[in-house]
């Protein structure tokens, strides 16, 4: 293409709202452009890279066998009522009456649909397990959109969805989208972990969230620094053996603490480190009271309470409700005295402390020298803290480093809720009626597209794999006007497109620093300058990722770039 | 792929709902499904051809030097108020708030959106023309959704927009997207037409329609039986010469006419033809009266009247107003002694009428012998009915014939109407701020693959042409359970897609007559059926098109089905 005619507006300032790299470098390259908040259009070269990416992600889910199909962004409102999510969905999903006031949703995902189409049209085992997928522009009305393409209002994904006879067939499944995701984010050149997620609401069994790692990410991810291990942080198991010190218990002192509320506080009056300390948490579980009892130094992790509790919901009590059940406010609590209907759970580190400290359930007061077991008894010992940096790997192999991540796929197993919520049933192997048991799959495309940005570009500009990039070779002409130059800059577009190279060419009467400027901006790997040299025959060739830069006669220009970008 | 594994849902009954052979047979072969009124999930092979045909139109969108973007759904209310669609697009505009109670349009079409983001990028002629084009599901709230994807509410389109300084330039554009769209809809193998259309309420310039023949269409075609012209029978002009007869003009005679209304009830009782008749239609024009006279055998065509008279609006003046205008009702209109206030136009037809009769403007009573010019005299003699068959075509080859069609395609002059209401300027080349001059070009991709399956079909099931079947190749073993066979067709299937092949394979257990009329309804062109001869390494061919028939040694397929398939 030639740029005189192609829209690529670059700017020169990043727009005010743009406050993360990928956002400012999409706008001042020209790839996208915001219509509404969380709504934007894809200029030419943004709609390129989209294309690539598509066609990666669809190389890779044809290569499982799952089926390519196109299900509505027209829902009607009963599907949703049927799964319960038409409520508690709430306002991010967008809705909508037609002309005879019946009521729809627009599409945020997908599940009822193709569980009804699913139920309607298979009704026997022997045409399981089935995948199919989509890839097609979806509607969430977020909160606070923002982060350009990392949280949109209407974003493009890709969605699958598998269904099964048995939970091994389903595993199968997993594993399979399991390892296309892989490699779909592996040939986007991405530096990403597979992390072990919460199934939470959904109810389901195992999942795994894809996260590009990004210091911009919302999400932090523990990793092990040997291994493949990786989780979110609510999701990592502590494996770790605490040993208790060789010193002498002491006797249980009760001491006043006075304005010493917070742990640090505390360690800083009696004169101890946060290691040697107990903090006590009081939770409400399903409308009774727990306390959480962790070290000194560690976090409560509510997520492992609350699956430890096999509870519903897991929420702080308030202040009020502590001093109500076991007579002290939240700067002196700890379990020891603590009354029958009030549980105590104890973090295993807890249980290696000697002569430690905790509240005495009694505002100002303090225990010192408090023994497990001797002073207080747990209901029992468990894994409730948060990992931390430097804690063994769950997995036995290094230790837990933390980064954030961009969460870019989503693999997860349903099992039978939406089909037991929709009544989709087929007849299994014993000729019975049975609920599909389901898995589903997802990629943010546009946002894949925006994580990529994130991980490859530098002050100048973006950086793209070859994989993604919008062209194969940048031609930039520095000068329009010297009939010599404009000759071998023509004639080394129409050869190199000859060779089937993807080109674009700059041909604009621009100055040497503007094109300069544009094309570090929109990132194409090779480029190729003509300048002062181009009546000798010689073009320069920069490659923008490695900086080499090298002069190349024009007949030799094929051969190189073949060889340079192994097209 | 795997029959057994695949989504291919085929039906013994046809749905009651569908009544035209392109939405029976989408749904009785598996290819699409109905989710809502007039929203259709499209299975695997629907998505497949939708595929194919996108591949098509990219490809030769590209060839013009359309840009492919991708602009959203969601669109701001403000932007269709300023075109003034957010009022004139009634019902069916689909609307919906955001969680803040902003309004938005789901996109029906994206003059809005695309105006103003070019008006925002492009600030001079020099990246000038421009054209930019995207391939993605619109909505459209229909009142009457029929015909499956012929009329739906959520449907696949191709819009393209161009912009431009000149109108020579959009000209040219014009001519260009013209002839990728008789490239398109030739790659599909439709039999079709590009037809003169009206510019209608849009208020632009040159318009053509796209029209795929097929007695189902809802727009009637005039077209000549020797030449490419074609034109929807509103816009087709008449340029026929008339010849008065010799007769020697009679004197004017009042005659009572009793009972007698209709054209051919005055043309019974007074003993002539229709074509000795004279038919007025009192017409009211921006609130002024006008009689339009044509010949009794002719139809008065009101949107020759309204370009005639270069009107806002042309409406047919009810009975009371008519007697108002000229004292009598709509059995006895006539161009004698019409008041001076009501302007009186008549067809070219008219004028060459020799002792004509005409209604009297006196309820019951009509004029004999009337002649033209010596009874009553016309403001103007023009073009002002309908073409019929068997009239010469406009073009001067050939003469007229009708057609039933479906519009698949739009090409459409927009000129500078949507920049002037939305403001989107550039500097031209003096230097000075101008609006854009603007073409529209738009493709119904979904209503183009059911305009393929209505012209290409048989009792059985589809015919599809080779640029859009689903598979190369259908392969059907008769029996699953004879290893000999199964090893022969598992042995083809390997071989096939190894040499390219896009291959479905009918590995289901089912009894040879289902798979057979299975295979029909699919309709893939090429059919290798692996039955009894496969033990001495014979398959049956047999093209699906032409019904030819014969063994083939399985180590010549290959071969053979590349030289059958040009593949």
């Amino acid at each position: 293409m030639r740029q005189s005619n192609m829209l690529i507006p670059t700017l020169r300032e990043v727009p005010k709202e743009a406050d993360i790299p990928s956002h400012q470098l999409l706008l001042k390259a020209g790839y996208i452009r915001k219509l509404a908040s969380g709504v934007y259009n894809f200029l030419p070269l943004g709609k390129r890279v989209l294309r690539k990416l598509e066609t990666i992600i669809r190389e890779e889910m044809d290569r499982t066998g799952a089926q390519e199909i196109q299900m509505p962004s027209l829902q009607p409102a009963e599907l949703w009522e049927s799964s319960g999510r038409w409520e508690t969905m709430g306002l991010e999903l967008m809705r909508l009456n037609d002309r005879h006031e019946r009521r729809f949703a627009l599409g945020a995902t997908h599940e009822e649909v193709v569980t009804s189409l699913i139920g309607d049209e298979i009704n026997s085992y022997k045409k399981l397990p089935l995948t199919v997928y989509q890839i097609q522009n979806k509607f969430r009305d977020e909160k606070r959109p923002r982060f350009g393409l990392l949280r949109g209002r209407e974003f493009l994904m890709k969605d699958a969805y598998s269904f099964h006879e048995t939970y091994e067939s389903l595993d199968e499944a997993y594993d399979q989208l399991f390892t296309a995701y892989k490699r779909i984010f592996e040939r986007c050149g991405l530096n990403f972990r597979a992390v072990i997620a919460d199934s939470g609401a959904m109810g389901g069994k195992d999942t795994h969230e894809f996260m590009v790692l990004s210091d911009i990410g919302e999400d932090t991810i523990a990793y092990s620094d040997e291994s493949d291990y990786a989780a979110n942080v609510e999701m990592a198991p502590v494996h770790q053996t605490y040993e208790s010190s060789n010193d002498e218990a002491m006797p249980l002192e009760k001491v006043e603490t006075p304005n010493a509320k917070t742990m640090q506080e505390v360690a800083d009056y009696l004169d101890h480190t946060l290691q040697e300390g107990m903090k006590a948490i009081m939770f409400k579980v399903d409308d009774r009271f727990v306390m959480v009892v962790t070290r000194g130094d560690h976090e409560v992790n509510d997520v492992k309470v609350k699956n430890l509790l096999d509870a519903n919901i897991v929420e702080l009590a308030t202040e009020q409700e502590t001093i109500d059940a076991v007579g002290a406010g939240f700067g002196s609590l700890g379990p020891i005295g603590v009354p029958d209907d009030v549980e105590v759970i104890a973090d295993h580190a807890v249980k290696a402390l000697v002569n430690a400290t905790c509240g005495a359930n009694d505002n100002g007061y303090h225990y010192r020298n408090v023994n497990p077991e001797r002073d207080f008894s747990a209901t029992q010992y468990a894994d409730v803290r948060f990992i931390e940096e430097g804690d063994p790997s769950p997995d036995g192999h290094g230790t837990i480093q933390f980064a954030k991540g961009i969460e870019v796929g989503h693999v997860f197993k349903l099992g039978s809720i939406y089909a037991d919520k929709l009544g989709a049933s087929f007849l299994n192997q014993e000729g019975r009626a049975q609920h599909y048991i389901m898995g589903c799959y997802g990629i943010g495309v546009s946002r894949t597209l925006a994580a990529v940005v994130e991980q490859f570009h530098d002050e100048q500009g973006m950086l793209w794999p070859d994989s993604l990039v919008p062209f194969d070779v940048h031609i930039v002409n520095l000068n329009m006007k010297k009939d010599e130059q404009v000759t071998v800059a023509e004639s080394v577009y129409d050869t190199l497109q000859h060779q089937g190279f993807d080109v674009l060419y700059d041909d604009r009467p621009e100055r040497a620093g503007v094109k300069f400027n544009d094309s570090d901006l929109i990132g194409i790997t090779h480029r190729v300058t003509v300048g002062k040299r181009a009546g000798e025959g010689y073009v320069e060739y920069k490659n923008r990722q490695t900086g080499e830069q090298q002069d190349v006669h024009v007949d030799d220009l094929p051969a190189f770039l073949s060889s340079t970008t192994h097209a």
